[in-house]
């Protein structure tokens, strides 16, 4: 991905250590994926064993604002690597093979601090800290700074907005295609394609699922030949210029029964009920129970096994989560998805969904609307009926 | 991956039970990647932040030898994939979104037990099952049971040593195209198309050094054109029907200087020397002393800055670690590469690499060879000369 600039970073760096002195962790401690992506704008060749961890300590009281204190621990065969990826350079202690790299680390750390480390850090490092520093704790990054990359900056959202419209362009294509008659996988490879030929880098997902297998949420793409009157529902994303995309549309080949068309319309008035959940002092699950609250109320409520949304940036799945339960407050800037569905086993499925920026200000691209959710996706959301 | 019959995975499942029971542990947590492969022929279609976790507990000396008492816990909506991934099926429990996972998991685990976890288990995970559980603990797996997946059976030999024959292959290939006047990077486009071509469905790396970048062990692949004069390391491998292939052999472009042939026959003789400690009552850092002592005894100690090498198998990259302080006995049936180098900043850089089976018995394809390394790749040793 095209990298920001170094400052983009040391802002990042220098939040992430206000954050973490305001929730009382001694830091933030980030490994190779998406957090030291953001954080560093550098990912390792490979993500082995051998440890490479960024060391963010809290902001200290003296300094509050003006310091980026932060360390970088890394293999020694990859220290030249780091040295070149890391935008705008970073201090990095090397290690060698053969030393205790959970030693290495601790010497940076503070022997009773708590921190937080990122979600997928290996079992095998967060473990070996633990032994190394028998007084510190450690927490996941989402279960204590959940919102440390989920408000996205203006220069992001334009990266989400863009892959946005990929997806939507993906869509407009596909469905003056040939459905009927083709199994699922030669639409759903057909969709991969697309994305890439409309600047995705990384295709994630390119679920197809007609008629029954509509009614699996994670169904993905198969054999299955669709057919005149099956529902299709098309679940589609990536990462372009490493920002991601995610949209699904159901549409159907040849006209839709009345009961087809009931239940599209209970899910798009579900989707639309979600997006405008997004208010000022909302939280989270405020946009899982509106959704939700229409699907129920239209007798399907049985049928919408999943939450609500998810959030998007730097991977095409991260907090904050759309689920009952999480009473995190949305924020300016937080993008995420809105997709409710119904499944009727045996029958069929729908799922519309769009991702949202909330209460954008000054991003290219989208509206100036400081009190509400924006779709980032324009594709419609009537029942598109295709051949 | 063809899979192996579900007898296969049943034994693995029962072998780990035993060998949990033998450390004093409670049981073994897998989670998704090559562990869960290894037991259950297994892999969710993402490794999201979704908690999949295969729970084998430790055998009961009631039971022992006789029980597979493994249970999986599986996020609902992927319920139906591990129903048709797993082979042979398991029990499982499924948990839903909203639920807390974690805690459904300690359900099924002893709450005062200590467990070891997959290396790469999420740190989410096992900080949540470290707060379900307060009195359990964990050990990463390669920490408490190196010798989980190390020692490989006949069939998982077979494997490696045809993803060691496709590598060959490649090499023989490889060495009669033009070196001079073209890119390091063409040359691995090369290694790719070729390493894909001999059965490797998934290629991890094609390392093409050329000159003073092969001084860096992980340079990967560049601009830098080729030229008369210049020593080459091509290091390669992936994954050919689930197992690992990795070679490396360095050419010279044309006649080498006395200087650089000198150096090459150093490692040369360094790697013989590693294959040769393959012996009984031999542990893995008697490979790596072996190694070692002969570079350093033709002066050449300060260059060789990495270990001597790694397990393989269902990755390219895994335990164990044929590394100074690894007392681990080497066991019949473990697969490791064996890869001394020198490396001089500023000149050039000069690796071998096979991988050894050690002590194989009853392996198609190997010699029956019970006191011994085995090689599982045939390249020639001398240095060859390209054009």
């Amino acid at each position: 991905m095209t990298p920001f600039s170094p400052a983009v970073y040391a802002d990042r760096r220098r939040r992430a250590a206000a954050q973490a002195a305001a929730a009382g962790l001694a830091g933030v401690l980030v490994t190779p994926g998406p957090d030291l992506r953001y954080f560093l704008g550098y990912t390792p060749s490979a993500d082995t064993e051998r440890l490479t961890l960024l060391a963010i300590p809290a902001a200290d009281g003296d300094h509050d604002g003006d310091g980026d204190q932060a360390v970088a621990v890394v293999p020694r065969l990859e220290a030249h690597d780091l040295e070149v990826g890391a935008v705008g350079g970073i201090e990095a202690v090397a290690w060698s093979d053969g030393e205790d790299e959970h030693a290495v680390a601790a010497r940076l750390l503070r022997p009773d601090g708590r921190y937080a480390i990122s979600d997928a850090a290996w079992a095998l490092h967060v473990l070996g800290l633990q032994r190394a520093m028998p007084a510190s704790s450690y927490a996941a990054v989402t279960t204590v700074l959940p919102m440390l990359r989920a408000a996205k900056s203006p220069e992001e959202v334009a990266r989400l907005a863009a892959a946005g419209a990929g997806a939507d362009a993906v869509f407009e294509q596909i469905v003056t295609r040939r459905f009927a008659g083709r199994a699922e996988s030669e639409v759903s490879a057909d969709l991969d394609a697309l994305l890439r030929s409309h600047g995705h880098e990384q295709v994630d997902f390119t679920l197809v699922c007609a008629g029954e297998n509509g009614a699996d949420p994670h169904h993905e793409a198969g054999n299955r030949v669709i057919r005149e009157g099956d529902m299709v529902v098309m679940d589609f994303g990536g990462l372009a210029d490493g920002y991601g995309s995610d949209t699904t549309r159901t549409v159907h080949v040849g006209a839709p029964t009345a009961g087809e068309q009931e239940v599209h319309d209970v899910v798009r008035a579900a989707q639309q009920a979600g997006v405008d959940a997004v208010r000022p002092g909302a939280t989270c699950q405020d946009v899982d129970r509106a959704s939700r609250a229409v699907i129920a109320d239209a007798g399907f409520g049985d049928w919408f096994v999943h939450r609500t949304g998810h959030g998007i940036g730097l991977t095409t799945h991260e907090p904050p989560y759309m689920v009952e339960g999480e009473e995190t407050p949305i924020e300016a800037g937080m993008c995420f998805s809105v997709e409710p569905g119904i499944y009727l086993p045996g029958e069929f499925g729908v799922r519309i969904e769009d991702i949202v920026v909330a209460f954008p200000s000054g991003v290219p691209g989208t509206a100036d609307a400081p009190d509400s959710g924006v779709r980032l996706n324009t594709s419609p959301h009537e029942m598109v009926v295709v051949e």
